[in-house]
């Protein structure tokens, strides 16, 4: 198969790694960068590379793994080089807004994102197997051609990785409750904590601080512009599970208010009991 | 140095074979059971052990390690068979409610928290080192004797933990920031999403889940028991952070309902500089 990935950064870059060492494809990276490019053909990661989108002309499938907001303003420039059998997906985090912008503009668009990654970015943080038994949601609408899902599918597993299927919307639901509203419960976290008027407690909190505070807070101490982005991306799936957090928050908060102590027994009994299923 | 330890679970028994390491101490444990009583004199964390409170009839300085209910019920029953040149002192993780208290019925009283510990409990979780670079927070009030406060500090410093002195206030205050309020925060983050109303999301949350949603929802997640007691015996000091935190998480709904993406990226920069103070 002739592959395509548009953006050979952590995401892209690994993916050419492991196509690659699937055998059978041809892999054609292109970045804005002429050294990204040399790097990513001396790492093994494609096996041409170029500034230019119109070498990706006859492939069978192209990845736009660019940042969220380059991969609408990247379809509508590599559109006109494409023949319609060409299969386009994306790794984008946030599925609604871009699958609904990308149908338009590609018929033959599958919106797809691989729960995947590390701290690090660049053709230098590219690594195999990186979606070794990771989720890869695949979000097809009912537009979206079978046989084109098929495929993604296919090179997913491909990848060892775990392929699901939903709506945009309902990723975006669901990613906002695991990904994008930790990030704003534990920005308040820090923010409150950091604005406590008392001097000689904050100093101790930050003295005293272990575990507990440590990976409650991880999340919100973490990158801004990606914050940002979640944000921007997801505002309405995020403002749904903000809303209902705010809720049962203020709930605890009464219970501990009017010292109900039995029914703040029975929620933390839930959640202990609930959570080894989201891990 | 004649040494009691009142209580020989993971905090009681792990300070006795610290002492009795050091060196120079004989150390007389108190357990409700005769088997840990055996257990803890097998272990090497205790010299002799009694299931009654009246061999510690001529100990210099007595640590009472009983979960928080028990101190003062403990501290009633001990006083009438001491000596006022013992000091006796607590390892409670809340300190003015117990401090107050324990003052009133013995003036000799010094309150203190050695923040360490693991998830295990009981005589055979003890460990050595256990406090071993670890703060270990004391809290006089002006009532309290400084050589009593010097001692304790001493037998801190020998454990090679690090010895903090704040108010028994400031204490509870700090430690509803680092350790009590972020249990609430998790704990509504669970809540919330185990009640999401669309079956088909929350199933997709829980298989999609990762390193996120795992960190930020541990401590929520934990013994309840524990957080009961956090919220019981710290309710004043943990009701005051919560409506702090309920103010900024306002704050951060707000900048995202408005995109004022500009705020929202200031903020969380903020955050990322501030954190590391933390850790």
């Amino acid at each position: 198969m002739k592959i395509g990935i548009i953006g050979l950064g952590l995401i892209g870059g690994s993916l050419g790694l492991d196509f690659k060492a699937v055998g059978g494809h041809t892999v054609i990276g292109i970045s804005r960068r002429p050294e990204t490019c040399s790097r990513a053909i001396a790492r093994g990661a494609v096996d041409e590379a170029s500034t230019v989108l119109n070498t990706l002309t006859d492939t069978d499938i192209i990845f736009i793994c660019t940042p969220i907001a380059q991969i609408q303003p990247t379809l509508d420039q590599l559109a006109p080089h494409l023949s319609p059998q060409t299969i386009v997906t994306d790794v984008g985090s946030v599925k609604a807004p871009i699958v609904d912008a990308a149908e338009s503009v590609w018929p033959n668009f599958v919106g797809s994102h691989p729960m995947a990654g590390t701290t690090e970015s660049g053709i230098e943080a590219a690594q195999s197997h990186l979606f070794r038994n990771r989720p890869y949601v695949i979000t097809p609408t009912s537009n979206t051609l079978s046989q084109s899902i098929e495929t993604l599918e296919n090179l997913v597993r491909s990848l060892q990785a775990l392929p699901y299927q939903c709506t945009p919307a309902d990723h975006d639901r669901a990613v906002a409750w695991i990904s994008h509203t930790p990030v704003m419960v534990s920005a308040s976290l820090i923010a409150a904590c950091t604005a406590e008027p008392n001097p000689a407690v904050l100093e101790l909190a930050q003295k005293l601080a272990s575990s507990g505070f440590r990976d409650t807070s991880r999340v919100g101490g973490g990158n801004p512009e990606l914050g940002v982005m979640m944000a921007q991306y997801n505002q309405a799936a995020l403002m749904r599970s903000l809303i209902a957090y705010r809720t049962h928050l203020d709930q605890i908060i009464d219970l501990i208010e009017h010292q109900n102590w039995a029914e703040l027994n029975a929620l933390l009994t839930r959640n202990q009991q609930v959570r080894p299923k989201y891990l």
